[in-house]
């Protein structure tokens, strides 16, 4: 891409780091930050890890976005949350999210795959302390969700505030890595009975259900219908 | 559960941990073998986390499920698979396979969930070198992600053998842990006009697409129908 094709002030791609260049399939690792914003964008579980006495821990949280800010929250007893508030300057955490999209099935066993989506952040997590940004972050969370639902629902008191630490993870160390397309068998493979294709995923979201205390007819939000 | 239940000779449980018991929502934990096998068998791509130079690392991949015993693979040049080579006695890894089931809409942004199960495995990672046990974990592996594949298609070459590196995990130190049910708002919340209720995921695969190059008439197989 073209630098001066920008409208921002943000470089269009993330700069590559040791650690976030593949050792394989380096053709499908990409640091395009409209690309990895949109697999951010579209997820609001990320499985995060951190290191604890030496080994890895890895937690599926929610998280949310903004701008070149990703935000995880959760209880101020909660481990990883409880070692960002300890750590100076921050925890290094890493912090993943996946798409699949579709099974690919080979005629050959070893050519079997997925097709997907995903990013990995690298960096220190920081405690939010700030109650602006804290409040900012908590919207986002409940954004990433549900888009509009945070306008629509009562904000946290100080009492629910208080009990619940949120982190941030700086977007600078970041990788996405895809997966597209359709099967690629060794040709000598290719006529073989095994049937071979692709298995597309069906994502979205089901009638929603409502809770058994809400007043009858209040309406489904439109935010919920766009699902 | 009672042990007298049992039909096999291993515990109805796993024994928990300090670092299998959370430090908060101990409810949502458990430690259910049937339970664990469950939650892994319904799924294929697990986050795996190990650290590299102190610092730690998540990464997608797919896993398979041979009893106690989980199996993941990847290219002999791919950086955990390499790095569990040299590690002596074991790799300590962390892998963590998460289903999301529903979301939870709760009238105040505090008590927005979603419903979720997931299971998280600490252990030493070891490179498995003997060859029945690869080639019963690449099966494994295929199966995982679509049962009954494996013997419709055409086996790994030695060639294939020797360029796929696959690490073991055995299922020892495990937890689960879920959310389920519906919406928990606060009492003195209820009267709130903002919807609130679970939306389900849709979960599933939409139509196979047939690679171009299949032979016409060759059938949808029965294994994918049944997806």
């Amino acid at each position: 891409m073209q630098g001066t094709e920008q409208t921002s002030s943000q470089p269009t791609a993330y700069t590559p780091t040791d650690r976030t260049v593949p050792t394989r399939s380096a053709d499908r690792a990409s640091y395009d930050r409209e690309l990895v914003h949109a697999i951010l964008d579209e997820g609001y579980v990320c499985h995060l890890g951190f290191v604890r006495d030496g080994a890895p821990v890895v937690l599926p949280t929610l998280y949310g976005r903004v701008g070149e800010r990703l935000y995880v929250h959760g209880s101020t007893g909660s481990r990883p949350l409880r070692m960002t508030g300890k750590a100076d300057p921050g925890l290094p955490v890493c912090l993943t999210v996946t798409h699949v999209d579709a099974l690919i099935l080979a005629r050959s066993a070893f050519h079997h795959s997925i097709n997907y989506r995903s990013v990995v952040v690298h960096g220190p997590a920081y405690d939010v302390t700030d109650p602006d940004e804290k409040r900012t972050a908590l919207d986002a969370l409940v954004d990433h969700v549900v888009p509009g639902r945070a306008a629509d629902s009562r904000p946290a008191n100080k009492k629910e505030l208080a009990a619940t630490a949120v982190i941030r993870l700086d977007l600078n160390e970041v990788s996405a890595k895809l997966r597209t397309g359709g099967v690629n068998d060794e040709p000598e493979d290719l006529a073989l009975a095994h049937w071979a294709g692709v298995v597309p995923l069906r994502k979205g979201y089901d009638v929603p259900v409502a809770d058994a205390g809400l007043a009858p007819g209040t309406p489904v939000p439109d935010y919920l219908t766009a699902l």
